[in-house]
């Protein structure tokens, strides 16, 4: 080992004990420094030595605790926190038709958030950033702020993403393939970027301010135009080696089964997404084949509510393929909760007591509780906000190697 | 928090320390104290105490390093390594008709190994437990040792089993369900007894000593009576929350598919296990029905090499089955290498060149090498070497709570 690679590890060394304590931190809406030291296992001294680095960068900030007196006696403690205006975090979700942003500070307190249309469903990553240029401009300029303030922005969108290295395999808003969408962006814009798939991202909203708080393992299945997870081990999201795993939508649940958008056949997407119901709905049910999508879907819904055999044989086959795609993850990961998320949730036929039944009966069956399992139907704020947690964690991981450099 | 809580967390926090102190020394050979503490950022002067604990509680021992001398001169650098005689460590593979055992030492070093039949192929806890003691007496007599010597038991076997816990929900060996195997075996056997699913035991002998190491994602699936699966993320056994995750047997490949031994429909199991295959010969080939299970196979495959159709239609639908399973798991984890691993792979139509290319071609195209695949055949021996290096880690764990709590 040269003495160069030497001090580069002990460089990462002190990188990771700034970064567990800025994290442990992050945590805690406030918290004391020897929790601090208790919580991470690094020394008091330590402690005092990088919170001290931390608050002349300005990333945190002491408050006085009341919860540190006893009885209402004795002097306040000090307590330290993020500090808010350290950072102004952006974070957007790209959707089918529609772009939303968040706007948060280091705090994750809200500051502003918009929702509009993209300028087409699909683009080159040149239309995209132009999307987005927009965007940062309106939402900042409404808090009199402008793109040039934001520390980092943190985008989500759909397809098969390695995050690390910011390079998207394939994305249904793109007309390209084989991008790399987070070098390009920042080259073009003035902040650091972050990349990774909606349904990381939700995982990583659901753990910060949704139903999985304080949950180690969990699994987010979110319903969308297509069928994407989310898969939270330890704590952390789990990517796979190529940042292409997680790909629900397209296990196979039938062999040589109905023909999926990838071009595969079998997939899970190629039997419950919209337009595998529409395929379906446009061969048999009167529903005409000139409205446009969401119409006809109401109507094959509308069909099988009132009962009838052809519509609900399509719904039906969905419901139990869907049950069985989700009794697989239960039986390979077996989570202590499964939550079932999205927009698009309208229609129950993904998630109805039959659905849940039907899974918990194809569950390797044992003498314990079965996973719980949330619905939680939210918008695409709450997608940006996860981008924007992203970000935040982006960014103080940059904070914390720039720290670790200079000591 | 009380000062109690305060005082139990900074033991822990002593006990992780020493945890990864000793993990780092067990990852190798030898280590200088110097490299030791840029490996866990713990600082030199701690890592000087706790190694001198260490040294003293008989764990580690000092050996004169030839690595640390530059150019031949100087002195010869101290390192450190694991103190074989420390303790004597067995390992045991229950089978559906044999026991093997490995007696090893602290650092790996093996003593003794041993295969011999069960008493039955299922047998009541205490019929097991009787099995054992045999074996164990024996094992250590032949190397002048004794039962007594033992310093940790690592059990392997089939089924679903909370290893924290070392209750077993399930075991084809077992006669009972929901059984508290561990504690039972430890309140009649003199030393600590750790108890796992058998292909976890393959995943950690994989990761130790097969395939796997130094890789930190990837999936072992074993193919013996039934199909199991090991996970390994980020270095680490994935068991799931009740310890019942990793049930790949159990996924289904069809909705109301075949019929599963565990009474439900569609298990890949049920399309790929022996009994399955079985299942299907008796239906329609001139195999003799009163002939043993494994002259029925060889038979089976036999006139599917010689090309009878409905032979071939009965393993390739076997084939074509498992690959789509295989597919899923790659999409699911995209690990970067996925080992077929077990003794009875002597049958290569769950693992032949077709196989695996339907895999591929079911897998998420991106324009990225898709896993490893290696296929490793090997017998009992190495699954005892597995459970064995399980109760290596188990012991090593209790040896750092006790010097944690003597600090």
């Amino acid at each position: 080992m040269s003495p160069n690679d030497r001090s580069n590890t002990a460089s990462d060394s002190r990188e990771r004990t700034r970064a567990e304590v800025l994290a442990a931190i992050r945590a805690e809406p406030e918290i004391a420094r020897i929790d601090l030291a208790v919580r991470t296992g690094v020394s008091p001294a330590t402690i005092t030595a990088i919170t001290q680095e931390m608050i002349r960068a300005g990333l945190i900030e002491e408050v006085a605790s009341e919860a540190g007196r006893s009885g209402g006696r004795g002097r306040p403690r000090v307590s330290l926190k993020l500090r808010g205006a350290a950072h102004l975090i952006a974070g957007i979700k790209v959707s089918f038709r529609t772009l939303s942003i968040v706007l948060i500070d280091f705090e994750g307190k809200m500051l502003a958030e918009d929702t509009r249309p993209l300028s087409a469903p699909r683009l080159s990553p040149e239309g995209l950033l132009t999307d987005i240029r927009h965007l940062l401009a309106d939402a900042t300029a409404r808090i009199g702020r402008s793109t040039a303030d934001i520390s980092g922005l943190g985008i989500g969108l759909a397809g098969t993403i390695d995050a690390v290295s910011g390079f998207v395999h394939w994305s249904p808003s793109l007309t390209e393939r084989n991008v790399h969408l987070r070098d390009m962006f920042e080259a073009a814009l003035p902040m650091p970027v972050f990349i990774d798939n909606d349904a990381n991202l939700v995982a990583k909203a659901e753990q910060l301010f949704g139903e999985a708080k304080d949950v180690r393992d969990f699994i987010v299945v979110t319903i969308e135009q297509g069928v994407g997870m989310g898969i939270v081990i330890n704590g952390e999201i789990f990517r796979g080696t190529r940042g292409c795993g997680a790909e629900f939508g397209h296990t196979k649940v039938h062999l040589d089964g109905a023909l999926c958008r990838c071009g595969q056949r079998g997939c899970l997407e190629a039997y419950v997404a919209d337009y595998a119901l529409l395929r379906e709905a446009d061969i048999s049910l009167p529903v005409n084949p000139g409205l446009p999508p969401e119409r006809r879907l109401a109507t094959l819904f509308e069909a099988a509510r009132r009962g009838d055999p052809t519509a609900r044989s399509i719904t039906q086959r969905a419901s139990r393929m869907f049950a069985m795609g989700l009794a697989n993850l239960v039986n390979i990961f077996d989570p202590s909760l499964l939550i079932l998320s999205g927009e698009r949730m309208s229609h129950d036929f993904l998630y109805s007591d039959e659905v849940l039944a039907a899974m918990h009966d194809a569950v390797v069956q044992v003498d314990a509780p079965p996973p719980e399992v949330k619905i939680h139907k939210w918008g695409d704020q709450m997608w940006a906000r996860g981008a924007a947690a992203f970000a935040v964690e982006g960014v103080s991981e940059i904070a914390v190697r720039r720290l670790a450099q200079n000591v």
